[in-house]
Formats: C-alpha cells, sequence, structure tokens
C-alpha cells in the first residue's frame, strides 16, 4: 500500500485542477501555498481560460502537460470531477485529492454520486483523498508539499496527522505552530471514500519521518482492521486520538444489561485501548501529549521527583501525580544528603525537592542531576515560578542542557510563567516539554508511563478450548424452528454448559411435583426460577426464589408464583420452572456479550447483581480477546478487590473466572449470530471461589442465524 | 470586623518599615510597586541610614513621623519584627503586614516566636496579615495601593483573591494580566497568624468594588468559622477556591469504614460543597471559571445552545456539554425555520447549529440572535473557527454586541484560534468570556450553572427530635466504668434505638440455651452475631450467621462458631451472641460518623455491605448537616437509583433513611466524644422499604467522654 499513496504524499509533479488566479478561492490558495511553501517538484496548474498563474504556466488540461504527473488536486465544483478524473486517468496520474465537496456530505444524493466515484477510481487504479477536504501536506525535504487551502504553512516536525474535520484540522496545525510542534504529514481526509485513517496508519508505520501519530476521528470505518495495524505499530510509533461522538446515543436500543451498558462509544473505547491507542479527549490534550512524547523518553517506571522554588505548586503537582496514578519517588538518602549540603536551611530535601524562592539558578542544575541520578527516580517533574532574582529563559536553558546529557528519562518542565515565555521558547529548538501548570505535566507523564505498560505488555492468546460445538447448534436449531430468536433459561444455561462454563446444578420442572422431585434430587436449600419465552427480565415479576429450605416451601413458593402470575393475566407464559442449586456467595458478577452494530461483538465483565446498571463497575473489551486482554479487564473494575477476597472472604479463582471469558469469546466466534449473552449473576462460591453461572440468557439475531444454520439437521429435525 | 481590615486595605497613609534604596531587595521593590502603582495616600518609607528614597522623604522612625499612619509594611529582619511592633504601637498604627519571614514556616521555634507575635498583636488592638507573606494590593480608584514585592502590578477588576502560597499568588497575579482577569484585591496571608481567609471572605463579603472571590488554600484554619462566613456570601458573590494538598495521607488512621473512607480531603471537600464554594482543582480551571463569572450571568437552566462554522468542534462541544451534565436545548420550531431561511443548504438548524465554513459574519448575528431569544435555551456557546473568509476579532465583535443587547443570558465563546487572537482580546474591554476549546467553555458553563442550583437550594433545618439521651448516657458511662471505648453491638444497637433509629429486633443471649430461647420469641429466620468487646470486624472470623431457619440449626451454627474461635485461640473473646430479626432485602446501605481532626464531624451515606470500601459509592457532609444537605446526600450516590427501585424492587422510604442520618447527626451533636459511629448494613426492607440498621458500631473518645460526663450518676453507679 505504501507505494500507492506514494503518488499522493511523495510527488514529484502535481497538477492543481481548478488553480485559480483569482485571490480568495480555493484554487488560489492551493496555488499559493504550494508556491510558497516551496514544493521541491513540477507544478502544473490546470485553467482553460488563464495563461500563467502566480508565474507558473498554466495548461488547459491534463493531458496537455508533456511530462508525468503523480498527483491531481482537484478543485472544480463537483459535476466536472468525473471527466476531469477521466482525464487524469487518460494521463495515467495515479494520486488523486479532490477537494470539491457536494457528496456523501450533503445527503443521500450526494452519497450515490460519491459511490460513484469511488467506483471510477478503484477501476482507474487510481488511490484517492477526499472529496469534500482541504488537502494534503507533506514537510519532508525534497517534497515540501502544501497541498491545503487551511492557514497553516506549518512547522517541518515528526508527528503526522489527519483529521476527519477539515477545518479543525486546520485549526489544529494552525494552533500547533504557537507550541512548536512539528508536523511531518497532514491528510484532511474529509469523507475519505477511498483513503481513510487505516490507510494513513500503514502508510505513516513506514515513514521514517512521522515519529508519531494524531487522530481526529469522528467514526472508525473499519474497526477490525483499524486495531490490527495500530497494533502492529503503536508500540514503536504512539498514535494519539480524539474520538469525537462520545454522547451520541448508542447505536444499539438492545434491551439486556450489556446492550443498554454499552453505548457505541464504550465500544470505540475498548478498541481504542485494545490496539495501544492513545485516546485523548480534547485538543489541548492531545497537544499535551503529543508535546511530551515529540521530547521524551517512555520512562520505566511511574515514579517521579518533583522539584520546585515554591512550596504550593509542588503540593500540587503531588496531588496531580498521585491522581493520574503515578507515584512520589522514595529519594535515595545519598541524594537528600547531597542536597541539604547546598539548599538553604528552609529547603525541603524530600520529594517534592522545595528549594524555595532564594534558590539560584545552580541550584537547579545541581537538584535536577541529583534526581536524574537517583536510581529510585523514574521521571523528573521541575518547576519554576516566576520569582524577583531567576529568569525562566535561564532556568529553561539550564533544564535543557542537563535533558541533552542525560536523555534516558523524562524530564517535564513547568513554567508558571506568562504567555509572552512560552511564544519565546517556542520560537527555540527546545529538548524537553514545557507546560503552563503541573497537572497537565502530570497528565502528559501519565501517558508516558501508559505507553510503557503498553510497550511491556505480552501480546496473548486466544485458548481454543474443547467445546460442543454440535449441542450448541441442536438448541439454537430448535429454538429457530420455534420462531424464537431468545433462547429459554434452560436453553441458554445448557450452551454454557456446552462451552465448559462452570453452570450449576439444574433441572426442569414442569410442575409442582416434578419440582418437588428434582428439589430433592438435587438437595436443599433451592433456586426456583420461572422459564418463559415470553418473560425476559425475571427478577421483576418475582420469578426467581432463592433459599428454598423445604419441600413444603418450595410447593408453597411455587402457588404464591402463579398468584403472582394470575395477577397480571400471565399464567399462559409459564413453561415450567428451574430448579438450581443454590450457590451460596455474596459476590455476584456478570458477564456479557452485546453486538455493537458497527465494532461488532463487545465483551463485558464486572459487578452483577441487582449492581450492575446502578453502579456500572464494569469493563469493556471488543471480541476477539486474548487471555492477556482479559486478565486485564477483570483485574480494572473496582469490585475486583472483592474477588481478591478484600473482606475475608475467600479469594475467588480468578483463572477459572477469566477461562469463562475466553469460552464466551470463543462461543461468539464460532456462533457470530449471537446478539447479546449474560450470564448475570456469576457467583464466585464462598466454599470453591469458583465462579459459577446460575444465570444465563441468549439471543441470536434470527436472520443470521438461520442463514448460517440452514440445512442443519439435528435430532429434532431440520431448519 | 469590616472596619478594623480597613487600616490594612484602604489606608491613608503607609510606613514602609525596611525600605531601602538597593535594587533587589524586598524593601525596595516594595517601595518602587507603592510608586509605580500610584499609592493615593501619604507614604513613609523607614530606614535608618536613608534620606529619600525614590523621590520620598525618609523618617528614621514611625514615631518621628508628624501625621497619622494606618498600616505599617514591615521588612526587616525577623529580631527587629518585635521592637518595630512596639514602635508602631507606640504610633497608634492599627494595620501590620509582616512581610519578615523566620517564623512558623522554619519549624518549632519559628513558630513558638510566631505565637509570641499573635500575642503582642491582640494586646496592642492591631490587625496582622502575614507574616512570611509577599504583601498586599488593592485596586481600587482613590487607594491603588500594592504594597507586595510580587511582580504583577495588576489590573483593576472585581475579583479579590488570597493565596496561602506567596510564590503561587504572585504567579497566579501575573497570568492574570494575560487574560484580563481585574483583580480588586490581593491579600497573601502568608502564615496567616492573624487574618486568614475567613477573615478576608468576611471583609470583602462588603466591598463594593469585589464581585467574585479566588481562595488559594493548603488548610482551612477555622472550618465552622469558614462554613458560616462563605454560606453567607456565596449566593451573591461566587467564592472559586483550590484547596491542595488532596493527597496527603488521611489525618485520621482510624480502623472504622467511615474512617477509613473519610480523608481529610474528603472533609474539605465536603465543607466547601456545603458552603457554596465553587472548588476548583488547577489554577487554569481556576482562571477558566472566573472569567465565565466575571462576564456571564448566571443562567437560569441548562439547556445550551451551541453554534458553529465546523461540524467537528460542535460535536466536542456537544459531547462537552452532555459530560458535564449540562443538555443540549431542543430548540423551537420557529428558531429553526428562521435559520433554515438564511443559512446554507448544507447547515444543519438542528443544535448543534452547524453553519458551515461558508458563513459570513452576518450568519453569526442572526443565528446568535435567534438562539439567545429561543425560550428553549438558557446559555449559548459560539464557536468559531478560523478559515479563509472571516476574520476572529470580527466574529468576536459581533459577539459581544449582541451581549449588549441580551445580557440576560450567558454568551460564551469558543475562538480556536491562535495566541496573537487572545493577546489581542484581552488587551480590550470585554463582556463574554473566549475560551480557546469548548471543553473548557462547557466546564465553565456547567460551574454556571451550578451556581444557580446553590442560589436555588433551600437553607434547610436541623430538626430536632424527641430522643432518650438518659438512656445513651447510661450505656456510654457503663461502657467507660469498664474501661471500654468501644461500644458492644448490643450497646450500640440501644443507642441507636434511643435516638429513634429503626433498629431490627434482637436480643443478647449468653449460651446456646438462651439463645434458642430467645430466636423462638422473635420467630426465625434469625440472624446470629457474635458479641464481644475484643473483635471489631466481625464478619472477618465467620462471626455473623443469617438465615437461621430453625432451633436446630441454631444449636449447630452456635458450635461451630466457638469450633471456629477456638482454632484461632480466641474462645475467650466470647461474650455471647446476639440474636436478631432478620430482615429480607438485598439492598444494604452504610450511615456512618467518623471525626476529621480538624474538620469535626464527618457523615456518610452510601452504599454498604462488602461494597463500601471498594466501591466507595459514598457522599460525606461535614455536620450539622441540614435536611436539605442529607437529602441532596442521599441523593447523589449512585445507588440512589436502587433506593428507587430501578430492578423492581420496593421503593426505599426515602424520607425515612434521611431521617435516620438526621437522628444521628443529633446524636453525635449530643455526644460530640462520639468518635465514631457505623450502622452497616442499614437494609432497605423488601417489605416496607424502610431502613433497618442490622448492625451498630461506635466508638467514643475515652477521654473527652470521661471529661463529659464526670460526675453523672446512672443505675450502675457513677463514673
Amino acid at each position: 500500500m505504501s507505494k500507492e499513496l506514494d503518488s499522493i504524499m511523495r510527488p514529484e509533479a502535481i497538477a492543481v485542477i481548478g488553480a485559480s488566479a483569482r485571490p480568495g478561492t480555493i484554487g488560489n490558495e492551493i496555488m499559493s501555498k504550494l508556491v510558497e511553501y516551496g514544493f521541491a517538484g513540477k507544478l502544473y496548474p490546470i485553467n482553460p481560460k488563464a495563461e500563467e498563474i502566480l508565474g507558473v504556466k498554466v495548461y488547459k488540461n491534463v493531458i496537455d502537460i508533456p511530462e508525468k504527473v503523480d498527483l491531481a488536486v482537484i478543485a472544480v465544483g463537483r459535476d466536472l470531477v468525473f471527466p476531469v478524473i477521466d482525464q487524469c486517468a487518460e494521463k495515467d496520474i495515479k494520486g488523486i485529492v479532490v477537494i470539491s465537496a457536494g457528496f456523501k456530505e450533503t445527503g443521500h444524493e450526494g452519497a450515490e454520486i460519491e459511490k460513484e466515484l469511488l467506483k471510477k477510481i478503484k477501476q482507474y487504479g487510481m488511490r484517492m483523498v477526499g472529496p469534500n477536504c482541504l488537502g494534503v501536506i507533506n514537510t519532508a525535504d525534497g517534497i515540501k508539499m502544501d497541498a491545503s487551502f487551511a492557514d497553516a504553512l506549518p512547522l517541518a516536525g515528526k508527528t503526522a496527522f489527519t483529521s476527519q474535520s477539515g477545518a479543525l484540522g486546520a485549526a489544529i496545525l494552525n494552533i500547533s505552530k504557537d507550541l512548536n510542534l512539528g508536523v511531518s504529514q497532514f491528510v484532511s481526509i474529509g469523507n475519505a471514500a477511498d483513503i481513510s485513517a487505516e490507510a494513513l496508519i500503514d502508510y505513516w508505520k513506514d515513514d521514517p519521518n512521522t515519529k508519531q501519530m494524531l487522530l481526529y476521528l469522528e467514526s472508525i470505518a473499519e474497526p477490525e482492521v483499524f486495531s490490527r495495524l495500530a497494533k502492529e505499530i503503536t508500540k514503536e510509533k504512539p498514535i494519539i486520538a480524539i474520538k469525537a461522538g462520545k454522547s451520541a446515543a448508542g447505536a444499539s436500543a438492545a434491551s439486556s444489561h450489556t446492550g443498554s451498558l454499552a453505548g457505541a462509544d464504550l465500544a470505540a473505547d475498548a478498541l481504542l485501548k485494545q490496539s495501544g491507542v492513545i485516546r485523548v479527549h480534547s485538543v489541548p490534550e492531545m497537544f499535551e501529549v503529543a508535546q511530551a512524547f515529540a521530547n521524551c523518553p517512555v520512562p520505566k517506571g511511574k515514579r517521579v521527583a518533583i522539584m520546585t522554588n515554591a512550596g504550593g505548586p509542588g503540593i500540587m503537582a503531588t496531588d496531580a501525580i498521585c491522581e493520574n496514578g503515578l507515584e512520589i519517588s522514595q529519594l535515595a538518602d545519598s541524594t537528600r544528603d547531597y542536597m541539604r549540603s547546598y539548599l538553604a536551611a528552609a529547603a525541603s530535601v524530600k520529594n517534592p525537592v522545595d528549594m524555595i524562592a532564594s534558590a539560584p539558578l545552580d541550584h537547579y542544575e545541581k537538584t535536577l542531576k541529583a534526581l536524574i541520578n537517583d536510581e529510585n527516580v523514574d521521571a523528573v517533574m521541575v518547576i519554576y515560578l516566576p520569582l524577583m532574582n531567576l529568569d525562566p529563559m535561564d532556568v529553561s536553558n539550564v533544564v535543557m542542557k542537563i535533558k541533552e546529557e542525560n536523555p534516558e528519562k523524562p524530564i517535564i518542565a513547568v513554567m508558571m510563567a506568562k504567555n509572552d515565555f512560552f511564544s519565546e521558547i517556542n520560537k527555540k529548538k527546545t529538548n524537553i516539554p514545557f507546560y503552563q501548570y503541573p497537572e497537565t505535566a502530570a497528565h502528559s507523564m501519565a501517558k508516558l508511563y501508559a505507553q510503557r505498560e503498553w510497550i511491556d505488555k505480552p501480546a496473548g492468546k486466544e485458548p481454543s478450548y474443547n467445546v460442543d460445538k454440535q449441542k450448541v447448534q441442536e438448541i439454537i436449531v430448535n429454538a429457530l424452528r420455534e420462531n424464537r430468536n431468545q433462547l429459554t433459561t434452560l436453553e441458554s444455561i445448557d450452551v454454557l454448559e456446552a462451552y465448559g462454563v462452570r453452570t450449576c446444578k439444574y433441572a426442569f420442572a414442569a410442575n409442582v411435583d416434578e419440582a418437588a422431585a428434582e428439589a430433592n434430587k438435587i438437595g436443599y436449600p433451592v433456586v426456583m426460577k420461572i422459564t418463559s419465552t415470553k418473560i425476559s427480565h425475571k427478577t421483576e415479576i418475582g420469578g426467581v426464589i432463592v433459599g428454598i429450605n423445604s419441600e413444603e416451601q418450595l410447593r408453597q413458593e411455587y402457588a404464591g408464583l402463579l398468584e403472582r402470575l394470575k395477577e397480571k393475566g400471565m399464567q399462559e407464559a409459564l413453561d415450567g420452572v428451574i430448579i438450581q442449586e443454590m450457590v451460596k456467595g455474596a459476590r455476584e458478577m456478570v458477564c456479557g456479550v452485546a453486538t455493537d452494530p458497527q465494532y461488532g461483538h463487545l465483551m463485558m465483565f464486572g459487578l452483577g447483581g441487582i449492581f450492575v446498571e446502578t453502579l456500572k463497575d464494569v469493563a469493556f473489551r471488543v471480541n476477539p480477546v486474548t487471555d492477556v486482554d482479559v486478565k486485564e479487564m477483570v483485574r480494572s473494575i473496582k469490585s475486583y478487590k472483592l474477588l481478591e477476597g478484600a473482606r475475608g472472604e475467600i479469594p475467588a479463582r480468578v483463572e477459572q473466572v477469566e477461562e469463562t471469558m475466553l469460552r464466551l469469546s470463543q462461543l461468539v466466534k464460532d456462533f457470530s449470530f449471537i446478539k447479546e449473552l449474560d450470564i448475570n449473576p456469576l457467583k464466585i462460591s464462598d466454599k470453591t471461589g469458583e465462579g459459577i453461572a446460575v444465570d444465563g440468557r441468549i439471543e441470536v439475531d434470527y436472520d443470521k442465524a438461520k442463514q448460517a444454520l440452514e440445512g442443519l439437521t439435528v435430532s429434532s429435525g431440520s431448519l
């Protein structure tokens, strides 16, 4: 793929179709940028009516150009785009950037025209950026292409950037100049009919000028491709992404627990996390984190030393470091003794090191050296407040000098100075990030450390268990034959058991006498649950009765259940009851799978029982998940402490709980038409610590299931 | 008090003791600032060796000054401070600012000297800022006093500011000039030996130039006074505060649930909330919120309209508004029809209104007018991205003009422009806040709305219930006579019952036969609990057995309990058991009281049972609490939905649960030596919805309790 995008991003000759001599037009703006930025290749403005634009000879048509052209930037009215592309094909131009608007963004008709456009592009073997975009930029020496109508003319640097919003992309490029954040390439993907963020990740992976990538996304076109490509590169080149549209009502109006918890953003969030993408939530956060990655190595650990010339900001930095999950280093005694030898008597040599207001420049130098060489320190935050005696630029220079000599640990500067300091420092070549406040610095440090955790995270495996796939097929075919997309509780538990999930002992009983007989077999105490194809949330109608201790009680409860159903006129809904082993244990977890229309199966694990929707102590991952993903997921919820036995209970068999999740993962990989699945609760047995599925609910996509299982013959017949 | 501080903040004559002609000294810096800023009153530099400083005649001694002096600013060596203050007394100077350091901040000896200093000040009837501070500033016309050695010479404005950290205060003043945030008064309180933040709140309450206050605090000296004064003023003049030191290990190493959850910061956080103080967590957040309050009315509601010239930032703004708990307005049909009449075809007239990139200036004008006049809109966020056709300053002027004409609703501008725009706009007189990013704007809007909620919050009452105080006294005296500071479960439950808390039926049994007899009286199922003066967390040794259904089972369980205790060599610890009514209900809450050494009694309410410490779904308030505080507290936890009956359970009797908290509040007001109290769980009965205390634990401060109850005679004798 790389080669293909070269025609767009590393062209030797560009035709600007719709180039114009009239200022204020897009065609003029793009030509001006290309000329002003000093495009290193050849430039051919195309305009049937002009002779020369900005001193460059104009051609009436690309076909008239005497030499080879790699890239056509098209800024003509929508209806002219098609004939122009035919001409480009004739000229054998392989790279296309369609600036022109009027496609998908305008509605249904535009979307149809865009499809036609894409078809044409593919037929001609071209690659296309856009339509409806701002253009492309490559700052590399020997290329120097700004083929955009953004304002920026950006600084050259190591950060590639793509934006799904053109205007926002332009604004970000613009502001990046204030922040001394140099850009390697910029692509405004516009409607992303052909080239999407995925293609760019793949392309930038091999671009030697790109050390990190910034993405502004409103959607992820191909989640699986995105995830695979991102995983391949994020350990080497960090990807920092904004994914907007968090609050949009979730696409799925699914009714189950998992469904209602898993909005589309949860899926996006999980996908980004699993791919090692650093998600940020605003443009300034993106800049701050990008500045840290552009100027810092990834730290070995999370122990931070703070040095300051004022106590207050040292306290604020300490708060922020702790809140961001980092640690305040315990400085070595030798470091402290050394600092004590020159710092003022009122100074504090305990981390945060407060050198007090009177600290001269050489205290900054000595202290920073001492801290960076302390083996208990993984990173240093240097804080400076403007006071009578010290110039911020002098402090900055000292810090940068020491960083030069000690490149192996991150050093981050917090200069609580006025804007003019930042204007000045951002004009210089720097080797550390400069922030105005400790909170920003701490947050960015935390992201650096998260990258360490990502780098160290093992790849993980997707284990394959021995399961009874045949049995599951049979159960589902049976349900489909009865025109059901929802399995009964009994069927659901059978499916789980077929996939090796530990379920509790149970039996179906069609009437009260059978119920009593089964209960006697299983042994009291038992749980009795309504089984019905018509009732979904069983607790709400009192359809689950726990702690039945005797046959007498069982018969009473059965009668009570019938009574309640009768009151609601639902007695017909009762297919019978399930009598279940009563698992003792106060810890109730939930395992679930939901289907996001775009991201596919979403795995959920968390605190279950009545708390699922209220407390939302749950974690999500996009399937397929690895053993490492599941490990992380299980440990990420607050209730993990309960699994560990925080209150004196027997510790849960965590690896067995993890295996349960992995078996569910395998189940929905094998039966991709499973739409929703819940185990709620997965009860942690107080006896064995095992997670035991005491209730299950499975729903399939009827049409997809039917299609997949068509023709399959099971014991009860065929579909 | 106001009058007293006038001598410091509105002096007609100032003596600068330790004034110096030598640049770089503090005494010179303060003189320079006073002169440069144009102090409106008389200035008397005091220095035994000089004749004239900066053109002002120098006196050897305050006593030599021929006229009345209101304020002495003292910048001499620590040991000279005392004789200088004696001279000030002789001269009848009432206002003192001690710049000099070397007091409490240097350790124990300095703290003792500071106590002496304060004693002297009080003897002389003086008021003092400092010691160890940067000085004071009042920008008011007719005063124009910058008696500080901060760099700032701040802009005049409506915001008063005090900082417990001098250097941070200076940095903030400095940066405030970049942000066009004018200051009314600034006080660097330093060690705050006499004048603290509390005194300043009281003083600024009546200052006509002060419309809002900013505080940087590291501690709150007198929480009760702070709370009372803040409550009095925050509905009229917002107080925006940073309280640093969040992560410091909680002062109390208390062992109970409430104790371990309630670090000192939880107490500070609760106090600020109850006082209507807007807590912020960083300097930039403080600035952002201060700018909103300085330029916006408090909105009537939380429905926000967004208008933008680019889609991406509109989506980001929508995300941010929802995440901050505000709402996206449903625009009136008439507003949408009107906008449709002039906006481009591709524009969106649905909120967020996307006028698209081509929008000219008059679209900003028309759209903003339409939105601000829509009765479904409480506030408007105007977003602008720099694009070819529009100048940000023109857009700003249009927005400010419309604000001028429509002052009643907040308008907030987001200009995603470069720093130079902000430098320019911040030199102008503005009437709306300008932010660079939508997230900041949304967050500040949310704080404006929080102020609406605070203003509308009723004052609340502290109800007084009919209780059996006598009985509680007796129980505690009994415990004290046995040298216990910890009440037994039984005693704890008796105390709760005496204060009208609904507790479950119970009885004490010294042995298994008594236990069986009591259980038969109460009726099965029952709970059996160990009672012991030596064992604190009962579940951890299996000392709580629930669901005992028969006498047979009860006898078995009793034997098992003895067995377990024997294994741990603790059989001596068993005083007997409590047999308790078994309350059915899965919803377990916790009510508690902890004692913070500084803030006093801290009330806790939240999700109980095994989840307290893991999920921390709990809310805190500093006692005394009103009915309104408790209402808010109970509704603030996530689990409130469970109380409402989110999963089909009977709704809890929320007002009875609230009353339980209020009764606890009364209990610890009456017995202030109660150190810790827990009801865990307060079980919500599935039958009645009542909150029933099924377990209780009370600990008193032994010495304080003894002192309070000394001499009291109860049935069992006297202390």
